[in-house]
């Protein structure tokens, strides 16, 4: 089916259990889908612009009270909508990296990060993991202490993922910012993961700034998200242009420079506004994704030779798992090679891992009912079982 | 009607004829429509995204392919999506502008590219309109050689808006960048108002950059836009990132740094892609716009009092029009006041007109019928005779 001149209708979501590992946060709730029907148009949120003429001014739609909300969904001052999580991380660098800064992230950083401190000229500095893939607050004093030492200053800037991309491990945010306070470093607390989808206090995190994701986490359109901050920081990050014509002597009011003016003045800010009821609610929900998620993974565990690369139990919905020793095995001899497993799959309803992968990988069962847990979960026993391999216990 | 909790659904371009000046070039195609319905999810266009993980390559839908058809669009050597216009100014900024370079734009830049500038701590310097608001090649010429001698050195980007913002006036593009380039002084072509109305040929302008908006002028959602350019300029702007983790000596590919890896991952882009086909059509059809145009000044210049302020006979369907002597004279005495206008064009089925308005106000008839455009002449006529005021010629 068509929905344009050479482009397919997009089904995965219609005709599949989806457990893409960036995907499952971002489904649309069926209040977004109806009102990016209704805002699909351009600028369609400015219709009541009036001034100062800025995005969060704006009553009808509500984008005022929006904002509000947002910034207390997350227990922050002051809250801005930006073009993904990477815009808010690169408004803050923009803010604070000066060229040859040392800025701080983590081992487990995602590469935004890495891209918003190098688009300032700063040097990206990782925090090392533990052995057991986990960012710790001693870590982060010690390379802190080693920055001092390098750079004779402290970084302006220390990123910390609650949970990382990779394994969707839980870090220690808050003693983590704790330490950074102690050397006046301000810290971004990345959300992408958690904002949206698990309850994120950052007054009680002490973050500086807390980044979301609409299109990961929100179930918003992409590209949309969060940069929420302090009052003292919101001064900062959010600073209004001083930029004056020299030959008009023209100036720009209340545009704040970092946000380049408005961000999103359409469907993507309409979709997390209607989403925002359901995001509010669906957090409360948290421990019941949890369950699913370990069931599932008691699934995969009971399939010999399958490892769980991610901490356990899990508290996150996001799981790396290695199989190199179970689907992996079965690959090697298997006429499809390593296309049997997502082949396999597909044929039981499943879409979203990369095709071929039998050794590493990883999913993420955000948003399944229960009974469609419950299925995966049987799912992947019983292709493990179709295809020889030993599955252990009540399965 | 609701189309969430607590939102109206929008409904002013299937109630009225919206003639307000930013809106008419981003109305969504039907395919458009359609394509944001089945896209609407967050990374709805990343089911199929492989090796080397870039939104520009992915195959299925065809953002590879629709990459290159938008460079060649422009006519340019490369082209990328990005969150707006805006972004796209961001990004070269970011590349070339360093923290107290002079940077060239004028009197008629739009306060984006102002932004664009003060991000990176570069100074904006303005090119003088001349008395019937053009921005010429002498006034740039001029103001280059008053920067080379105050700052000794060239600007490192200079602006220039095909048409602008305010009067939405044709200035000397063609001419300017050839001076520009005397000084080896790279060229931005603000396209805003013109990628996607209109045909754009980066190359015949020997333009080094070509800006568009989507939600602007190219029937797409919001944000997003293109930032096209030449294969020289291409390693410039779209440089790929050099971080390297410390700790983990991860590297991360091809991911490019004033992109911020990838930019429109869902509705924004599907949305642009949908439109394209029958944007590359309505961009030969803009002689038909410009006759469309011309028609309402006509009226609108049978009222007697009434001013064209942009240039005149009009090569754009963004007009500005003074009515002081006019419709503000009949404010004056309306028990409405200003508002008798807006709201009397609103009683007639037109939107778009900021309430309270009658003195200085901007209109776009970009897209409407011939039917329509008819019918909103007339009404501008009816609306002053219904006022007292008169009305000259066959009306």
């Amino acid at each position: 089916m068509k929905c344009g001149v050479d482009l397919e209708t997009r089904e995965v979501e219609e005709l599949y259990i989806n457990i893409d590992p960036i995907q499952a946060g971002g489904r649309l709730t069926a209040d977004a889908m109806k009102a990016i029907i209704a805002y699909g148009d351009g600028y369609s949120v400015c219709d009541n612009c009036r001034k100062p003429f800025r995005l969060d001014y704006i009553k009808t739609p509500p984008v005022d009270v929006f904002h509000r909300d947002l910034a207390a969904f997350v227990h922050m001052d002051i809250a801005r909508v930006v073009a993904g999580a990477r815009r808010g991380f690169q408004a803050v660098t923009g803010t604070y990296v000066q060229k040859g800064d040392p800025v701080l992230l983590s081992a487990l950083s995602h590469y935004t990060e890495f891209l918003a401190i190098e688009s300032q000229g700063g040097i990206p500095l990782e925090i090392p993991k533990n052995k057991d893939n986990l960012i710790t607050e001693d870590a982060a004093a010690d390379k802190i202490e080693s920055v001092l030492r390098k750079y004779g200053r402290a970084p302006p800037l220390l990123f910390i993922d609650h949970f990382d991309y990779q394994y969707g491990n839980e870090h220690q945010v808050k003693q983590v910012i704790q330490v950074a306070h102690q050397y006046d470093i301000p810290v971004l607390y990345n959300g992408a993961y958690t904002v949206g989808i698990l309850p994120v206090d950052g007054k009680d995190l002490r973050a500086d700034f807390v980044v979301g994701s609409g299109h990961k986490s929100m179930a918003a359109p992409a590209p949309s998200g969060v940069l929420a901050t302090t009052q003292e920081r919101a001064k900062e990050v959010f600073r209004t242009t001083r930029a004056r014509g020299d030959v008009t002597e023209r100036t720009f009011g209340v545009k704040e420079v970092e946000m380049m003016g408005c961000t999103l003045m359409g469907v993507t800010l309409i979709g997390m506004m209607a989403s925002f009821p359901h995001v509010k609610e669906r957090v409360l929900h948290w421990e019941q994704e949890l369950n699913n998620a370990r069931r599932v993974v008691d699934a995969l565990l009971a399939i010999e030779g399958t490892r769980i690369v991610s901490e356990y139990p899990r508290r996150h919905t996001l799981t790396r798992v290695d199989t190199t020793g179970s689907f992996d095995r079965v690959a090697q001899k298997h006429k499809k090679r390593g296309f049997f497993y997502s082949s396999a799959l597909r044929e039981h309803g499943i879409a979203g891992l990369i095709p071929g992968a039998t050794k590493v990988w990883k999913y993420n069962t955000y948003g399944l009912t229960r009974a469609q847990t419950e299925y995966l979960a049987h799912t992947f026993v019983d292709i493990a079982r179709d295809n020889g391999l030993l599955v252990n216990g009540e399965w």
